[in-house]
């Protein structure tokens, strides 16, 4: 399906049906979040991929009650950088150069710039950065799902704190951003189903300076 | 192309070469941004879509002079609410009870616990959920350009204040978040087309919890 028909088809489904979805589609779901683009390529976030069923459920609760939470297939859990860190960003530098075959000090004056400019922001200002580049990469997956005819709920009603600690985030300095169920529509049960999608008219949303 | 290999083949386009994209195809990034969920559907952002040469060119400087500014075909502009408010949000609402054939009262409830949540949070905060929707949108459009082969730079290095000015966007209640430069690679003279794409080891970034 091209993706703008698979934007067309998607919405954010409020009943799942509990049926699985395939290791082959999640792992591309997963890949797609995985090759989104972020800010100097630190991509500072981690996803966690759930299908532990107890796991879920006690996520349910912490997530409003929200059923998805329990009938989807799997529920991606997108969790952002508390904060940048000079280490955390020479790893991946290294990590890339290395992977390039270029010298080890090849981006030096870069990563430096890098960092005079993250070092002297607070940590909120600097994990509100890293929770941006993770919506990037959560937009990506959402599209990824459509065009393979999945259903998924964008969520980011829940308790952060108490999922923080559930999946003990702060140890891995970490902080939860946003959750994605995915699974497939219960049709029959589901209210937005057959409502009809409605965005904010284009001239009021686009504006075209030509 | 499918989705993910779309995904493999874009890269953060450095030295594009000036070629126009179609309109249909621009139209159908930009409707791809368009669809793009966001928090109660609300999509608290506006798109500028710029193709007037002139005003690309007074916008380079403001983007640390890069050349993709002036060597796409078109720049998307992603400006997210400076603040929520009760009308913008009762209008919107007020939009889709009507699209959907529903009661004007029919989400009162809901809309006045969300407002009970917007309006108790000071600007700044309101202000970054809303750029945190306008980045699922650029994500989407990444992704929606690629689908078509159509390079894109997702940027951030941008002095916003001066975009803001230039734009006029504090009169409409807008902020800049990120520029999406639109066109075609320049094969020979990107530094970067030919460097292998690296993302962090998905050990370290991708946890499964089954």
């Amino acid at each position: 399906m091209e993706l703008i028909d698979a934007l067309k088809w998607r919405y954010a489904t409020k009943k799942m049906n509990g049926k699985k979805i395939s290791d082959q589609d999640l792992n591309t779901i997963v890949e797609a979040a995985h090759l989104a683009p972020s800010s100097s390529g630190l991509q500072p976030f981690e996803i966690f991929v759930i299908t532990d069923r107890d796991l879920l459920a006690k996520i349910q609760p912490i997530a409003s009650g929200q059923s998805q939470i329990t009938d989807c297939s799997a529920l991606l859990v997108f969790a952002a950088w508390d904060n940048y860190s000079e280490e955390k960003i020479k790893s991946i530098f290294d990590y890339t150069l290395s992977e390039r075959g270029l010298p080890a000090d090849a981006m030096d004056a870069y990563r430096e710039r890098l960092w005079a400019a993250y070092g002297s922001r607070d940590a909120e200002k600097n994990f509100e950065h890293a929770a941006r580049q993770a919506y990037i990469a959560f937009g990506i997956a959402i599209a990824a799902a459509a065009e393979l005819k999945i259903d998924s709920t964008p969520m980011e009603g829940f308790d952060n704190e108490k999922l923080d600690q559930l999946l003990d985030l702060p140890a891995k300095g970490l902080k939860s951003v946003t959750l994605l169920p995915l699974g497939y529509r219960d049709e029959e049960n589901d209210w937005l189903v057959n409502l009809k999608k409605v965005r904010r008219p284009k001239e009021s949303y686009i504006h075209y300076l030509s």
